[in-house]
């Protein structure tokens, strides 16, 4: 049959299109090149929001040309702003320029990493083979690379609530009203959160008190265990944390083991970002009995500084894994040959059946960068915290309200005559000043019930000089601010 | 404080490193330019195999171009093929040369979507507002971009399993043994995995019968409902299938839009592929009745041929959403001004909080080659499939198994003198010396217990002709395993 018209999505002029692209390799190079020279963040203008916004689904084709040029002027200028050396806000990575290298080729490749056999299933084989390493897990444990620790929680909860019975067909029912978990009041919201997505609940979880350091308290979660298996409940579940958001603590880790251990009860750990101390001889004692979980989860789009998003899961006991996430209908059947071959697809060990070619990136970034210097960059952030705990005591405005544990420092302006409210919401006020100035991006929490200004470092761009602009800024925030506020005050 | 070394992860030489990046966008453009003359798939050898597990972790450092190099022989040449014309196996998208620019772009940014007040999150937006306007849900309906329907599915029928009480602290506990939900046997797993996933069991799951063309019996399906009902179970949720996976049926979900709404249950449509049958005025009245449902869920990367991985999840009613899954830490307050602005932040509607910037590649996608072009496709990939259902009849050899209700075709060889285990096998022997030969890569299914040679055509740079080739190489592998066969029987 003849073909009339010829027609795909392929460019109709492919040198057109590779002029376009080329462009666009190189404004996204000199993006990053330049990063220094422009504000950390600004907001988008309202007549950009508004052109996004009210859009209807464009119908017709455009050139790439048109396209690029649209999303160089409307998006472009507008990003999240933690590629930037002053971002301090959350836990962001601040990603690298190999990086668009591996993803234009992941994007080439259009890979599905849903299973079946071609490259990129050794490529994640392998890059999940130096987490093994890394970590001291058996090579015989399983693992999968996902979205990130969220995820990477779900999976791993999911494996040690379905270890605990058949429950993938009956459903978690009544069994499910005595099964307890057990973590720190500090530890990630995504634990609750899984618990609540498979259906044991949030109140399964026993929040756990922590010591002045900000770690899990031992003999209380003892205490708790003791008390609930005398109710008749069934503890199945310890969650350490390698890292805690607020202030960057890190669980006894060693002891969690032995306790669940000795309790025989699901040992996970969530390392968000803290498990890639692991990349530093000075640091990875502070990790010592992680290698002792059952399961472990942690980012890669945070201290590797991979590309968002990448995390990922391990599993110590491949099979309760497979058991609780393997499906293979017939259109999905293995074959000993052909595209169809392989074992153990990764479809097999997670929720998703459609899956991109993360692993590259995080391959691309282990080669291009080594452990060692990830590793140094991760102790160099630290030691930047620590720098910054100490400017802080140094200023009288200032006030410490954790310190350094790792690469985290939380604090605050005070002043006479203020209370607690107004302190509050002066040093919120003082980070939206400081994001919207584009000078750097802190962002807040609350620590001991104190709203904190929140400076975490997970970037392998910061210098120690940008913390003493961050510090001078934050001082002319604050001054600014209460120079505004005189008026407000009763009269003397 | 003077910094003794500069260090970061940026490259030291960046003309050296522009050099690279080049050199790697061009492969990738030739990559697909000329995809057409390379095999549809290849095995990765042994000894590649072998050099990519047995390899440690990387210590030191290396220049992007020896990592380039050895992605460049190592594994660009082994990817799933779905890029290739003649690629019809499972139901994989083939991928546009444009979101190689548009991964870059996104890599460049490195924004996190889980929140926060930036341009991705607009872009976001923007895309959700497309989809609506595409399924006629309304504009306050709210939505997220996934992995892809796996996902889609989970967070949705979580939503409609959440809607049914305060789950999320008590977990679902007894009130979930006598839920309910209704299915065809023709749909996706995913659907009992979700179920799984969310402690509610695969048996909670009734699998209803199917009509000849493989849609849904709604007369069972009713008298399912009243069963149950009757029998004190709560029946809550009704899924709808828009394109099955064995066969691309598409359920009458205007019927079941109507019994969801008379029995008062959420109505889920999944529309993996078939959803985007809308961007075709030829073939939207098959989807009558999407625009009704409570929720749906499809992917971008099937018939969008959006790059892996990109799915969609909308929800009817966004206050439901939110609640199933919003949870605003401390650390993550919304604030009124800077970064830390904006309502309904994507970590509040699904399962991740770290989110890649996927909706970029979707938003390149619809604006450089729009619906209307998008919707031919699909329809020529439909025209396709009933041009091979026609060459299969004409062919003594072939026995057509499922006809193109859609754009997929099943069907098998057959000989007299063969059983039907030997038929299976011969079937599934000749999917696999075809994909060995690189011409082309069916799949394989069971379509009433016998096992299918499956083509599925989701596939913008499939020509008729390629299906002409395909017949060919079925004959051809048919006879050659034929001939070897000959031996084995019993002499005359």
């Amino acid at each position: 049959m003849d073909e009339p018209i010829e027609m795909s999505l392929d460019p109709k002029d492919w040198s057109a299109f590779r002029r376009v692209a080329h462009e666009a390799l190189n404004d996204a190079l000199d993006f990053l090149e330049t990063v220094r020279e422009r504000p950390v963040w600004k907001p988008v203008p309202p007549e950009i929001r508004a052109q996004l916004l009210n859009e209807a689904l464009p119908v017709d084709e455009s050139p790439l040309e048109t396209v690029y040029e649209q999303f160089r002027t409307r998006i472009l200028p507008y990003a999240t702003g933690n590629v930037h050396p002053r971002f301090f806000g959350w836990v962001h990575g601040a990603g690298q320029a190999g990086n668009i290298v591996a993803e234009m080729l992941a994007a080439a490749m259009n890979s599905n990493c849903g299973g079946r056999d071609h490259g990129a299933i050794y490529v994640e084989r392998e890059v999940l083979g130096w987490c093994k390493q890394l970590f001291g897990f058996p090579s015989e444990a399983s693992g999968l690379i996902v979205s990130g620790t969220s995820m990477a929680n779900l999976v791993a909860l999911g494996v040690a609530r379905n270890a605990r019975g058949p429950l993938r067909t009956s459903g978690v029912g009544q069994a499910a009203d005595r099964l307890v978990a057990y973590t720190s009041v500090e530890t990630h919201e995504s634990i609750a959160k899984a618990l609540e997505i498979l259906g044991l609940g949030s109140c399964s979880l026993r929040k756990v008190p922590i010591n002045r350091d900000a770690t899990i308290d031992l003999s209380t979660l003892q205490q708790f265990i003791a008390e609930d298996k005398a109710a008749g409940l069934r503890p199945y579940c310890l969650i350490g944390c390698a890292g805690t958001v607020n202030t960057g603590a890190v669980d006894d880790l060693q002891e969690l083991a032995r306790i669940s251990k000795t309790e025989d009860i699901w040992f996970h750990v969530d390392g968000a970002f803290g498990a890639l101390c692991m990349l530093s001889e000075k640091l990875q004692h502070r990790l010592k009995g992680i290698e002792q979980a059952d399961s472990l989860a942690f980012d890669f789009h945070k201290w590797a500084h991979v590309q968002y998003d990448a995390g990922c899961v391990l599993v110590r006991r491949a099979d309760l894994h497979r058991a609780a996430y393997s499906m293979r209908p017939p259109y999905l059947q293995g074959l000993s040959r052909g595209l169809g071959a392989g074992q153990d697809w990764p479809c097999e060990l997670g929720i998703e059946l459609s899956r991109s070619f993360r692993a590259l990136k995080i391959w691309f970034a282990f080669k291009e960068h080594g452990a060692r210097k990830l590793g140094q960059l991760i102790e160099r952030n630290c030691e930047q915290a620590r720098y910054l705990a100490e400017r802080v005591a140094t200023k009288p405005e200032l006030e410490l309200l954790s310190p350094a544990y790792l690469n985290i420092v939380c604090f605050r302006v005070r002043a006479a005559g203020l209370d607690e409210k107004s302190l509050d919401q002066m040093n919120a006020e003082i980070v939206t000043d400081i994001q919207e100035s584009g000078v750097a991006a802190p962002s807040t929490t609350r620590v001991h019930g104190r709203l904190a200004i929140r400076i975490n470092i997970t970037n392998h761009r910061t210098q120690f000089r940008d913390l003493d602009v961050l510090v001078n800024a934050v001082l002319k925030a604050f001054h600014s601010r209460l120079a505004l506020r005189i008026p407000q005050l009763p009269d003397a």
